[in-house]
């Protein structure tokens, strides 16, 4: 008897995989890895799978504020709330914010089939989240002092046909490419919607994906970036950065009028509000602080989906208010780009990344 | 000594009001009124407000299924529930979705300096959510069954120099009304982004914001409109309503791979997707439906913020995503002219309206 072609594979042969990692899916079965509760995070690759060694993960800023916050900082806690959810899940995926990070590594395996293009031996950053990437810690988080989102570890990861991965570039220290391509969504897509001549704010401009996005608003062709920031610190470190904002505004982006009233008085409403804070509560001055016609582009994690919808709609607020999403083709290149082209914005990024 | 222009009131006057409602704001004093917890829901008006003597809320469609499912359809303890959540809040805002609705009411009475243009004795509908919206029940929802989100109920609202409101038109029921302004952002932001030619996917298409949705995209010139249902009873009442979806696909929109392939078969992908349903998972599929370049509408309030920016990302997917605005200038008048104007929406509403 001839086998048909369709029929399914025979029990004890590894199921066909799927480009979007639906096979790593355990439970809930059938959904896509990033809404799965748990991955099978296994080494074993299918003919399209990449395996690759894991060195660092970067966790999302909001997912390591709100650990450090819930632990009150206490190392061991926040080590071992990572380990617990990573060996749970089969991925670092934070319940309580829903976020991941990324992380580098190198290449250990490629699959004949896989279509990424890498070669074992490649140094690598994932650019699709960890909250679907397929995850095994194996030194217990021994290296990592907890004090930053930037975890130091050993493990292994997988990459699905369809996932990004961008090869280390050889010019720029490794901890400094993975905080760039960790939010290298934002200045792409921030230049995708600033026109020539527009007024734009950026919301925790002194940040990683914040200064960033002021950078691409610059070379969007903004007229004006007012950059808000929380404190006089940031200010300053801000204004040190000079050029990257031409005004730099002090306020608690959680108090709507005290946000649009600075953001007024410094040569608003922005065209183009861009939100790259990661606290809660942002939504309401962002729309208060963009005219009528503009945009907000949502970047923090901690947005609300209810509060921002609700939030235009309570005050009438014609604007257009978009989902930061963190894929643009080409976004790593671009951001690359500015961080060897802007000095005040890789100045800012080595600030961070060193403290 | 001649008092100062700019010295706080005296105890025991009035504070000056705020367009935004700031002054009914009690807990966390300073933040808008959709993001306290507690409102002052008193009845004295401020000389730029308008008391409203209200006949029936309309619960928004994710609150009243969350309590609904909550208590088993328990009529008094859905009942006790928003009893005790605007006796709490001075408002009618789910703690869980976050989410409220809308009212209908009389004028009772408006503030010389309001801006709104209403008269004592005016039938009107706040188009600004019960999120914001000070309310006073007092008549312990006694003709309320629970088994609808629509409630007849008698109290007071109080709306701010920059809300919203409309004169219910006389030709039209109150209940049509009421249940086509509650949705009127979606048809009117879908009017705005789809584009002559387009494929559109309309998620929900059977419901009132999705098929308000998909007549507003067939009157900007979709080529192609394809309705997205559930279940076979729901594909009976699009298919009644003939001529709103060209393409109707039944369903399960929390299935990304199924939804995806499914409207890839009628037709996909699509060039704007609109979500209307409001159950919570929808993101994946949403965006795994539209094509490269495309748009995703979210209009539900079941929509996860970090699911859809993180969905696209682990997809791969350069679409932009937009958090549907309530409010869109015109947007009530657009919704009951295509009420009045396509008599397959009409029929869709008055059938859910009467159920």
């Amino acid at each position: 008897m001839t086998p048909s072609p369709r029929r399914s594979a025979p029990p004890g042969r590894p199921r066909p995989a799927s480009p979007l990692g639906l096979h790593r899916v355990i439970d809930p079965p059938g959904v896509l890895p990033q809404a799965a509760w748990q991955l099978d995070a296994s080494p074993a690759i299918a003919p399209d799978e990449v395996r690759v060694r894991v060195d660092r993960l970067n966790l999302d800023a909001a997912s390591y504020r709100q650990m450090r916050e819930t632990y009150a900082g206490n190392p061991d806690k926040i080590r071992a709330a990572v380990l617990d959810i990573v060996a749970a899940r089969g991925k670092m995926q934070n319940p309580v914010t829903g976020s991941g990070g990324m992380l580098t590594g190198t290449v250990e395996e490629a699959g004949p089939d896989s279509p990424l293009g890498l070669e074992p031996g490649q140094r690598i950053a994932t650019l699709v989240s960890l909250t679907l990437t397929p995850l095994v810690i194996t030194d217990s988080l021994c290296r990592w002092d907890a004090r930053s989102e930037q975890v130091p570890c050993e493990g292994h990861a997988i990459l699905f046909a369809r996932s990004i991965a961008a090869v280390l570039p050889g010019d720029l220290p490794v901890p400094l490419s993975l905080a760039v391509m960790d939010v290298c969504g934002a200045p792409a897509l921030t230049q995708r919607v600033v026109r020539p001549g527009d007024v734009v704010a950026v919301i925790g401009a002194a940040g990683k994906s914040g200064s960033l996005s002021a950078a691409a608003a610059r070379r969007a062709g903004a007229a004006r970036v007012i950059g808000v920031v929380p404190t006089e610190a940031e200010a300053a470190l801000l204004g040190e950065a000079g050029g990257l904002a031409g005004e730099i505004v002090i306020a608690d982006a959680r108090d709507p009028v005290g946000l649009a009233d600075r953001v007024a008085a410094a040569g608003g409403p922005a065209d183009v509000t861009v939100v790259c804070v990661d606290v809660a509560g942002c939504e309401g001055g962002a729309i208060l602080s963009t005219a009528p016609g503009g945009t907000v582009i949502f970047f923090s994690m901690a947005t609300s989906f209810s509060a921002a919808a609700l939030g235009a709609e309570g005050l009438a607020a014609d604007v257009t208010m978009l989902v930061g999403n963190g894929y643009v083709p080409g976004h790593a290149d671009f951001a690359l780009d500015l961080i060897r082209r802007v000095p005040a914005v890789r100045a800012l990024f080595e600030r961070r990344v060193a403290s």
